[in-house]
């Protein structure tokens, strides 16, 4: 590894970027609301690329928006190595999630740049498009698009909450960076490995410095439309109505009820509603609602998604439910050849690890369909993510870079 | 009452002028949303007043913004009488729900100044402000401004659903109208009598004309806010979350079980909520919801009010919960001077009339407070409103103005 010798992070580069990326889409107490394919989100991206210029990376995107830098290899017709995260965040969302894969990235390229280093493989970062899903619904459209898991056009009738659809916002997209050159979506590709901040607090707690990411659990999500009619809350009897909002409650009741896991293995969340016409004096006519269910075993995340259906319709006294299942996500196990890479990286660059398993679900999820697959996690403050308090340390976050340079130089000279 | 057999309601200018307001905020399926305070008010209001200017009614606002249009009596001392109801709609309303009100006032002035009629007392028109509560909750603001029973600037901090104050929304409004002549807030009044669609089916299925309103059973509004703390959907395990979302459906359904009442007079809402991140896979730190309770007891509807904050802390596992009245109109009984009056003029015009007590509430109930006052009920059809299918016939919306006309005439002479 004399290669590694003679590159180094930059922590206090790193750190820099992460926080003037920060700055699009601040919101109090350091938090972040930088939703996909908004404006503040192509801001984002100019700057990243001005970044990527100093040391002449070749800038492209795809047609889902994914935004690709690359640095050449010395063998022309090797397959690169992929690494990367997401640039968009939750609505009171922290400096890090997605933000630090990127920029890690970017600070292990320009290192290894400033080092002399080439690689016999290219290197690319790339910043996937609506990885966090709270904008548009599902999460992960970028690398399920490039991945080929789905078209690119099948969220094109997903609405946001001011009614824009996915479709029309990510042709914005594009036709605001039709300067940009454009490249194919998927593969071949050597090998992905993303960095990203835990999300939870065993790295923390443990106080060891890495964790090498063995695979992700599996996440379901639903939407479930609770359809009723509207009446006038003073004169429509109780007797005489079809209230959404009521059977929406019985329902997410129910769900709760029927969801408890005495190990607390399974994630059930719904986190998200809309109701109509949300009036405190009329009945509600329609309540839409999101569940977010995640278990590391295909089998029982299986077992309890089917079990949805007849929870909610039971719940049902007046009103009528539909359920759409939009994202599934099945849990992946991460490639052995990247999984030795990071541990590998991490032994030699001197840094403590875990072996874990993520409950949260990441784009590399999608970019194992393609391509070997890894994550390096770094600790996060207390365990607290999507939120403007998610806090990693500048050494920290360095040391998750050193681990990924490392990896990177070795997967791309493999 | 020789005036009134010179003077005859245009029915068909009364559905023209209705049918025009109409498509200010017009919705599919003849429906409006003409939230209060915004640029779509603002040109139904100019409409008027071009109306209005063809018999030279005098117009001026108050500073609540409540719209004024005047025609002068005889007696240039006498305190006038009033008629009017409001312009603003629910998200998904009607075309007659508020807006018949204030067309067959000015309907019935019309007809009367162009059979040369000149009452002893003024007439006054009147359009309040916000009734409805939709955008700013609560409703009838501007008639509690008009008489007292609350500040002008009582809500200037309540926000709408895209953070607009309601302070600074009624300056908007005044600002665009300060073009028109200010008058003060407050009587005195001679009387006050309130036209309106019944909004729920007896009229309709009984086949008759008229309803005498004797009175309006009480509402009272409540803002429930349950605060928990956000969490990553994916990793934060169920056992140690404060979600928000859950502590929230178990307070909606014992409130539900708590206002259940064997003889459905009781009426409970639940009709608006707000989630906060409101994004599907970050647990809720904050579930904000409207709830509506009415009831003609007064006693009842307080001793079911005062039940509402221990159902809601007993329902509280892991969550803060806050609650805050905002609106409280205690049962009203018209006054029998102006229950006369309407009485009188429907027998007079050969309508058959009901007695009834209004389940929705109106500015009348404010107005009653500084003046004597009553309204006038027309059939809805299948009692249906707060929804775009809201409807009464060009017939039955011209025996209501009818009856509107010969009760001013009275009342205005008396």
């Amino acid at each position: 590894m004399d290669q590694v010798t003679q590159a180094a992070i930059n922590s206090d580069r790193q750190w820099r970027w992460l926080m003037e990326l920060a700055e699009f889409g601040a919101i109090p107490d350091n938090g972040v609301n930088r939703q996909a394919l908004t404006a503040l989100d192509r801001a984002a991206r100019r700057q990243l690329i001005e970044w990527a210029s100093e040391i002449g990376a070749t800038v492209s995107i795809d047609e889902a928006a994914n935004l690709w830098l690359r640095v050449e290899g010395s063998d022309p017709t090797a397959a690169p190595v992929l690494t990367g995260s997401h640039m968009d965040s939750q609505p009171k969302g922290g400096r890090f999630d997605g933000a630090y894969g990127v920029i890690a990235g970017l600070e292990a390229i320009t290192a290894m740049h400033q080092a002399g280093i080439v690689t016999k493989r290219p290197i690319e970062v790339v910043a996937w498009t609506n990885e966090e899903g709270s904008r548009f619904a599902p999460g992960c459209t970028g690398s399920m698009s490039w991945c080929g898991f789905k078209p690119v056009h099948e969220w094109d009738d997903v609405k946001d909450a001011d009614g824009i659809f996915y479709g029309a916002a990510l042709a914005t997209q594009l036709g605001f960076e039709s300067d940009i050159p454009r490249r194919p979506l998927g593969g071949p590709v050597h090998a992905y490995v993303e960095a990203h901040i835990e999300q939870g607090p065993l790295l923390e707690s443990e106080g060891l410095d890495i964790g090498v990411v063995t695979g992700i659990q599996g996440s379901r999500w639903f939407t479930v439309t609770i359809e009723g009619e509207s009446a006038h809350a003073g004169t429509a009897p109780l007797s005489l109505r079809r209230d959404a909002m009521l059977d929406a409650v019985r329902a997410i009741q129910a769900l709760s009820d029927a969801m408890a896991d005495p190990d607390d293995v399974l994630r059930f969340t719904v986190g998200r509603i809309a109701v109509s016409p949300n009036s405190s004096n009329s009945v509600a006519d329609r309540v839409t609602f999101s569940i977010d269910l995640r278990h590391p075993n295909a089998d029982i995340l299986t077992a309890r998604g089917a079990l949805i259906p007849s929870v909610i319709q039971s719940a049902m006294t007046v009103c009528d439910a539909r359920l759409v299942e939009n994202f599934t996500a099945m849990p992946t196990d991460f490639h052995p050849l990247v999984i030795a890479a990071v541990e590998h990286a991490a032994k030699a660059t001197g840094h403590s690890i875990k072996h874990m398993a993520s409950g949260a679900f990441h784009d590399a999820q999608f970019a194992s369909r393609v391509a070997p697959a890894g994550m390096i996690f770094v600790p996060s403050h207390k365990g607290i993510s999507h939120n403007p308090a998610e806090y990693t340390s500048p050494a920290q976050l360095a040391a998750g870079t050193q681990v990924l340079m490392h990896t990177l130089l070795r997967l791309a000279n493999s």
